[in-house]
């Protein structure tokens, strides 16, 4: 029999939690309810996870309760957390991963104090310099993956090479069928443009896409991110994270004026009716709670991070997240990716 | 009798030129046509801009052309165009600010030959040590100036800071009745979040602000940055290039979505029937020719770079942006905003 799929959850991390968390976990087990090839292990309190279960009516054996005493705050530091969360639902989730009980960890909770202690347990992969904070961003065509999102603000080339190795493999762990395009992040698309950083990355990048890991496409201006033309967009930490928020903020600006225009007056109110169904299409393509979970990589195992302020069914797309990527065998991809990588 | 503002203008940069540069003049002329405070000198072929002139229906006193033989061409770079550009529209209308004869120039011709030249001919000021590209980004509550959006790729402390001076004052001469009020865009609204540039930027930004030429509101995240609470966004160019295109993407996504929703069937056509004047309000608030034009600051005059590809009516608003920004009287107030640097 193959190995189940086991998804280590942090129940009680992130606004709102063990409801939202739980809740998603039964709108999870509603989607695959045909399946029984993976395991939900939650960590965190059992007496107020047996009660969310009740409330939201979730019962499966294909559900693990393992009682933690403690939850990181959120007023916690990366720095006081190390001491303070050997005993949290955080912390035990993912050293389930180092004792091979579970494969994969998800968390909503603190950020900060997830990268430390994840790459504390975890430790990087020895052929990576420094792990990145993965997303997913829809572009015309499908989906992107962009890195780093922000756990490395300063990054050197083989920092940037790393991620195009660990994205792609990502990337292909996502859409099996799909061919991963990478591009890195630039000011033009130009191949004399951009710091000395990206244009190493960019002659290397150029000689690494031979091994067929990839498709390297040069350089992509933030205008094009969302056109398609690639599908894994490398950066570092601060521009990434610039971009993915600024992203959020222009999605939210455009919608929120829409809003207003179309329940402005008797007349859009009654254009309404006619649009609804699209318009709801419209809404659903651009929910920003598709795309929750960004994928802490480059570690000896993958932790994804869900947003805090998300609810149920943002949390649901991120424990989906966990379960595609192992079922499409993430940490063989990095691997296969990283001995290219290191044969050249 | 006051001096009039004058508006040198390169009628033959850019695509589709003059015809656009003309027909965008006459757009100028119909919106002022009670004003008589400007003279636009039009720099280029005098055969080509009469015979615009005559196709466009446009004639006034306020109009001097000024003959020039060539054309700075798309495929020069910088270090070519140094030497072939000296007849050229694009250099003329700049220097004819340092022989006193215009007070601004504007151009949709070759962006790095315009950062280069406007640089050779009209000198950094005294105390600014990088020149920056400022652009116009709409907010919830109006507009921001952002800046550097491409001209520095690399920046310290010392650029952040005549950022924001330079920033603020370009702010001030558009909207004397507001207040400046200056962010750092950043990873996080922390303190101690980012570089350290932006750690010893912050401080230093703090201390300044005492100085009543604007008032400092910290770090800003990218999805902040169209919320209103601040009007000056100051950022090193790369990432504030990389912000502005992503935002431009976003937006041409959302909109390309939305316009597919909208024509899909007969109901949702039925809808844009109830929904047309409304939603040409929306487009018309999201008209990027509405924010055509950035300012490059920091030299001993101003030079406004039009977009290549836009039409009359973008070329339009970038005149009417020379026009404001003269007319705040832009100059003085940027060497207020330094003085009270030096003294700091």
């Amino acid at each position: 029999m193959k190995k189940k799929i086991t998804i280590a959850i942090d129940a009680m991390g992130g606004d709102n939690s063990p409801d939202k968390t739980i809740n998603g976990v039964g709108l999870f087990l509603k989607k695959y309810n045909k399946n029984d090839d993976f395991i939900l292990k939650l960590y965190g309190d059992e007496n107020k996870i047996t009660e969310k279960l009740n409330k939201y009516n979730v019962s499966s054996n294909l559900i693990e309760i393992i009682h933690t005493d403690s939850v990181v705050s959120d007023k916690e530091t990366p720095i006081t957390a190390v001491k303070n969360s050997k005993n949290t639902s955080m912390w035990n989730s993912i050293k389930s991963q180092l004792d091979g009980k579970s494969d994969i960890s998800l968390s909503a909770g603190n950020t900060g104090v997830l990268l430390v202690i994840s790459r504390m347990i975890l430790k990087m992969m020895d052929k990576v310099s420094k792990p990145a904070l993965a997303g997913l961003w829809p572009n015309k065509e499908g989906l992107n993956v962009v890195l780093d999102l922000g756990a490395n603000i300063e990054c050197d080339e083989k920092n940037l090479i790393d991620f195009a190795e660990l994205g792609s493999a990502l990337y292909k762990s996502l859409f099996p069928e799909n061919i991963a395009k990478v591009s890195l992040l630039n000011i033009g698309s130009e191949e004399i443009k951009g710091t000395e950083v990206l244009k190493n990355a960019y002659k290397k990048l150029n000689l690494l896409s031979k091994n067929n890991n990839f498709i390297f496409n040069g350089y992509i201006e933030g205008n094009s991110i969302m056109s398609g033309e690639s599908n894994v967009i490398v950066t570092d930490g601060f521009t990434g994270n610039i971009a993915l928020k600024t992203a959020e903020g222009t999605a939210k600006f455009i919608t929120d004026n829409l809003k207003e225009t179309l329940t402005r007056n008797f007349f859009t109110k009654i254009s309404l009716i006619f649009s609804y169904f699209s318009l709801k299409k419209f809404k659903s393509k651009l929910d920003p709670r598709k795309y929750n979970g960004a994928i802490f990589l480059g570690l000896n195992g993958p932790v994804v991070k869900s947003h805090g302020g998300t609810d149920a069914t943002g949390f649901f797309f991120s424990i989906d997240l966990c379960y595609r990527i192992i079922k499409g065998d993430l940490m063989k991809q990095i691997k296969n990716n990283l001995d290219h990588l290191s044969s050249e």
